[in-house]
């Protein structure tokens, strides 16, 4: 990485942080001015507009969380194993967070849902993507026996993130990891209850 | 009610629907002006800031919802049909919405958790009372041998009160009511299944 490429990169970890607390309206071009040390004129000759550097910021922070989703099923091969170790990444974003504001794609997608369209793509892809990881597993699970077959991997894929993400909405509001613990608690609970394959 | 607080509360429900949509930080003053017909000397001749307004239309927002429970909940007595009910209520938000901008406590919690203290009390104060609700029913469910006796009450309404609002997020993510479909088919038979006292 040349010296350009690493101070942009610090600059675009300060702007993800900043937008995590304050959301993409609340973040005023003089925060941004300011949190990244560019000051107003500097800010424009590294970004075109604040959407240019949200869109950075939140590919960054979507970046470091699929590095965490990769770390935690890195030796992990079976199905409920992997299920349960993608629990603890969501948890990490309020025991353990790399952002202040907590998951990047809640914040986003609850923002941008009726007002930013560029971004709303970009948390669509994210979410995409957290979609599609959970019904690889959860079908890859079924194929090896591991997974009860008449699981509905879509289903299943909903109802495992909206239980994190509302809950860690919930800590969020309250300043309260009970909600996130709870939730991963429960989740543990029905994937090796109902989803686990009876031997 | 009378004509004053008529057009107050005909103003207060065009800045429900804005907030809604833009969010606090989203909705500019200009906006505000102009959604509400006001413009801007009347908009101050009326509140005396956009924190004021901001108060009264999550408040109306709240009022609303509760008002949507207390009509879902009139005619049933028995724990396990007063959890079904509740449910719809949150299906509601995405399926015939009186908001566009979807559930306002998941909407104000995202935005003001870090960032505006005093709406996020407001939203605290109603999580409080969902959160105090769910658990009537079930304490009261067990009490009259209609709920399993083992539930705990807390840790369910964490649980069903995060899977609602995450397939809301969701759902108002992909503009798809799928998200809250699943949500609530999964929690229908959950309830059915785990809570139901067995017979």
């Amino acid at each position: 990485m040349s010296k350009g490429e690493q101070t942009r990169e610090v600059i675009v970890e300060r702007a993800a942080q900043l937008f995590s607390r304050k959301g993409y309206f609340g973040a005023s071009l003089s925060d941004l001015a300011q949190e990244t040390g560019l000051g107003k004129s500097g800010f424009y000759n590294h970004f075109k507009s604040k959407d240019e550097i949200a869109a950075q910021a939140f590919e960054y922070s979507i970046k470091h969380i699929s590095q965490q989703i990769a770390d935690a099923l890195l030796d992990k091969t079976n199905a409920i194993e992997r299920l349960l170790a993608l629990t603890r990444v969501y948890q990490n974003l309020i025991e353990e967070p790399f952002l202040e504001g907590g998951c990047p794609v809640l914040n986003t997608a609850v923002e941008s849902d009726d007002a930013l369209p560029q971004l709303r793509e970009l948390t669509r892809k994210a979410m995409d993507d957290w979609q599609a990881l959970v019904q690889r597993i959860v079908n890859k699970g079924i194929k090896n026996g591991e997974i009860q077959p008449e699981i509905d991997s879509a289903d299943f894929a909903t109802i495992f993130i909206s239980t994190l993400e509302g809950s860690i909405m919930m800590s969020k509001l309250y300043g309260d990891p009970v909600h996130i613990r709870r939730a991963v608690a429960f989740l543990t609970n029905y994937i090796s209850t109902n989803l686990k394959a009876k031997v």
